[in-house]
């Protein structure tokens, strides 16, 4: 199931990068740092009430964390990149969000994809897409439709780590 | 102009409703009532840093207000709708969001229609679509695509008063 998972995200994430007209505006971080950084995503997941978890990453620095918190908070928003945005905006403004790398565990919801963009996220790297009570909009569909907005996509990162959460 | 936004959120609202295939959680008011809590909704607007507006109604009474706070609050996600929610999950929990009744000045954008759709908003009534900067999926499209949610949506009340505050 999860190779299935696997083969979809690429294919998402070939469909996102054909959507972005625009250059990407954050920086291409190479394969082992977006598993690093997904590494703390998923240390966030394992500690959320629903296992989300999402870091935020500036300049090569984690700038916010978020897990979902739907039930501590009694917040159905709460989830982990709102989280993490909400948090980076309290703690340091909304300008650092401008072209920053958002990872999450999951692949955003349209809620969630819809702050990235509001917030000028140049880069989202998510680890897999869960179908289960999920509003079933993908990502890149909503980031196709905000011409003002320009993002790049990466599905897939440990995929199989972020499934595996689920199982327990 | 405002007559083809009109025509067009009709279709919109046509095609919400065939769209539903649940029966309405929240109570069908009349459109007296629908007029005089837009008119709340409008009168936020005015007061929001863009025109956008909304209320949460419930019982015949409204239990939350929101308005555009992205500029004073330096938070790009601070849309009326968010406002508004944040308020009534702060206030009186999320419960009561169950069933409530959401008025909007505008089409919600995917973020904020996520939000109404993972609150379980009952029934959303927005006056106009706006498409300057906006993320170009319509609301019904999002209900649509979240099977385990039911939401009527309502499209054009006061359309004409919730345009002309982008005039000024």
């Amino acid at each position: 199931m999860v190779s299935t998972a696997v083969r979809f995200l690429s294919s998402i994430a070939a469909e996102a990068s054909s959507l972005c007209a625009e250059p990407p505006v954050a920086v291409a971080f190479a394969p082992a740092e977006d598993q690093a950084f997904m590494r703390l995503a998923l240390d966030e997941a394992r500690r959320g009430d629903y296992p989300f978890g999402a870091v935020i990453v500036r300049d090569d620095k984690v700038i916010a964390r978020g897990r979902n918190l739907g039930k501590v908070h009694d917040d159905p928003t709460a989830h982990a990149e709102m989280t993490a945005i909400r948090r980076c905006v309290a703690d340091h403004g909304s300008a650092v969000l401008r072209g920053s790398t958002l990872y999450a565990t999951g692949e955003p919801c349209p809620m969630c994809m819809g702050a990235i963009i509001w917030c000028h996220v140049g880069r989202l790297v998510f680890a897999a897409a869960t179908k289960i009570n999920q509003i079933m909009v993908p990502c890149a569909d909503i980031a196709a439709n905000a011409p003002f907005a320009s993002i790049t996509i990466k599905a897939g990162v440990l995929a199989d780590e972020a499934m595996k959460l689920f199982d327990n």
